[in-house]
């Protein structure tokens, strides 16, 4: 194919991305921490604090679907999706921009129940709308939120920091999201009322504030990420960021109760679900191998989460790959949902809610 | 019609911003100079120092058509219009965060360019991306820039600060851009070479950074604005915010060359151009009534743009009118374009480039 006639889709996204790096100049400005690459940007306020600032685009029949979710858990769920990314460098939310499009036929009713979502979920964490602007579409709702935030410029964790030997943890139940979205695409409303909580967790994802917050300020975390692709994909990044390798334990994830059931339904391995389907946005993190386990436990037993160790960050030499059951070490494949892409590697599992 | 059934469309743009307004709460944190309602909001750095932040949402086919500007061309624009969100509070552009939202057949050449655009405009302001986020969509390709600037937190210019006496100023020549898009909608390519600068000025509206920095370093700017729907309603807008009337001196609007060849084309009269049909990205102020003319001078000298005295601002009780060349007083529409409204009051100029 002539590269001249290449499109968006045969690029990718993750590709798009490397090609806005190589097109934007480097950034060296005394206030710019770190720019375009980690969850969010951060900004120099002054020499305690730095300023955190992350954008997120949700389009209608790409993010998610009316038919399956409410305008207002919609206006919670856009607003937790960038919370999300203020809670992956251990932020303390502040600010947020909102910008909408919309058809002129959508209901002024429903306009207000998205505007109430994104308020009310915001006010759980001290933080409000400061700014935004409106604007008509043909067609599809575009939700588009600015998320600021503030934290100890000397505590962000980023995606960088990560050294051979230490520990992975992860927060929550990964793979819930995912199966969530299973059960909501196929069998809509009729989902079970034992699965009920994956379908809730894959619609209103809660955004892991504190747990980050107590991370950063622990100074023993040294990388960390949000879920939003999949446990396999955002290691991977992490561990690149961070060129470093890493082992994970198959016998330790934490799945969700009810994945065997959505497994038999599906065909699809729970494991799966964990490492490919995304939009669980946990935490990801590493910490130091001689983190004392005072600090995860007090963590585990003031915010009630579970937090879990899943593996281990070796040298980059050694790759990327899983221990199963029997001790065999299994090469970790990192593709997750890509939005360019016109269908997901080896699955079709990303979630439209 | 009940209320339960009332659309977007039927609210209209300002309206929507109104709901959004009554729904949230009010804001009440230390951080916050300036939230929603104003070209851009203002959060405290320090002492000195105050950060401004914007968004501004651009859509295919309502704000732009890819048949009439190239994606080059169209990166600039998007950059252009939220700088001059910026140079209506008098700031210095410092960061953006680019949202792209397009479809998977975009020629990845284009979406180069796109960058490109955003990448050059920026960097003639020493201003530069650092974050930002992609998604796919259906059809229509979104773009949505948040921009952010700094300056001293003293000398901010809003809105707001207009007071009876004061006199109205106005940057370039607006009507510019409306008489371009009429041009460009009507003849496309085909427009006359004499005519061609018109429609130049509306694919690529110039911020008027430097302009609004010696205005807010003055002393003596009292309010400002940068006219993206029309002089009527933008300084409808500031009167309204700032509690005051204003009379507008008819024969003294600075019309572009060409415009009586577009007014015999169109059959819309040269003055309704620069009232109603925006997109100019002018700034539009109002000064003490004591301000020295040496200060509006070296404006001009040193920035080579025209600025031109139009107006004075009244008592709100006076209301809001135009001295024509009969010296009538006849009273201001206040309309421009709204996104939601099926349909512009009494014109269809506004620019979809």
């Amino acid at each position: 194919m002539n590269s001249n006639t290449k499109t968006a889709a045969d690029i990718g996204e993750f590709g798009l991305i490397d090609q806005i790096q190589k097109l934007l100049p480097e950034i060296d400005h005394k206030d710019v921490i770190i720019g375009i690459g980690d969850d969010t940007a951060v900004l120099r306020i002054d020499d305690a604090r730095a300023m955190l600032i992350t954008c997120d685009i949700q389009v209608e029949n790409q993010h998610f679907r009316l038919q399956n979710i409410s305008p207002y858990q919609l206006g919670r769920r856009a607003v937790a999706v960038n919370l999300s990314d203020i809670a992956a460098m251990g932020g303390r939310p502040t600010f947020a921009l909102v910008s909408l499009g919309f058809p002129k036929t959508m209901a002024a009713a429903d306009f207000d129940d998205l505007i109430k979502g994104m308020r009310d979920h915001l006010a759980e964490f001290s933080a409000f709308i400061i700014g935004g602007n409106l604007s008509s579409t043909e067609k599809d709702l575009i939700i588009d939120i600015t998320m600021m935030g503030e934290m100890n410029s000397r505590q962000c964790l980023t995606r960088r920091g990560a050294k051979a030997g230490d520990r992975i943890f992860v927060s929550g139940e990964p793979g819930t999201s995912g199966a969530g979205f299973y059960m909501l695409a196929t069998y809509g409303k009729a989902c079970p009322p034992e699965l009920a909580h994956l379908v809730q967790k894959h619609l209103q994802p809660i955004p892991r504030i504190e747990i980050g917050q107590r991370l950063a300020q622990s100074g023993f975390a040294t990388a960390m990420i949000d879920i939003s692709d999949g446990i396999a994909p955002d290691l991977n990044h992490l561990c690149s960021m961070s060129h470093a390798g890493a082992e994970l334990y198959q016998a330790k994830f934490p799945l969700p109760s009810g994945i065997d059931n959505v497994s038999s339904l599906s065909g699809i391995a729970p494991l799966q679900f964990a490492l490919h389907s995304g939009e669980d946005y946990e935490l990801l993190f590493t910490m130091k191998s001689n983190t004392p386990a005072s600090i995860i436990k007090s963590i585990i037993d003031e915010t009630g989460i579970a937090i879990t160790e899943i593996g281990k960050i070796l040298p980059q030499a050694s790759g990327y790959c899983m221990i199963d059951s029997d001790k065999n070490r299994i090469p970790v494949q990192s593709e997750g949902w890509d939005h360019f892409r016109r269908k997901k590697p080896g699955s079709s599992m990303h979630s439209i809610p």
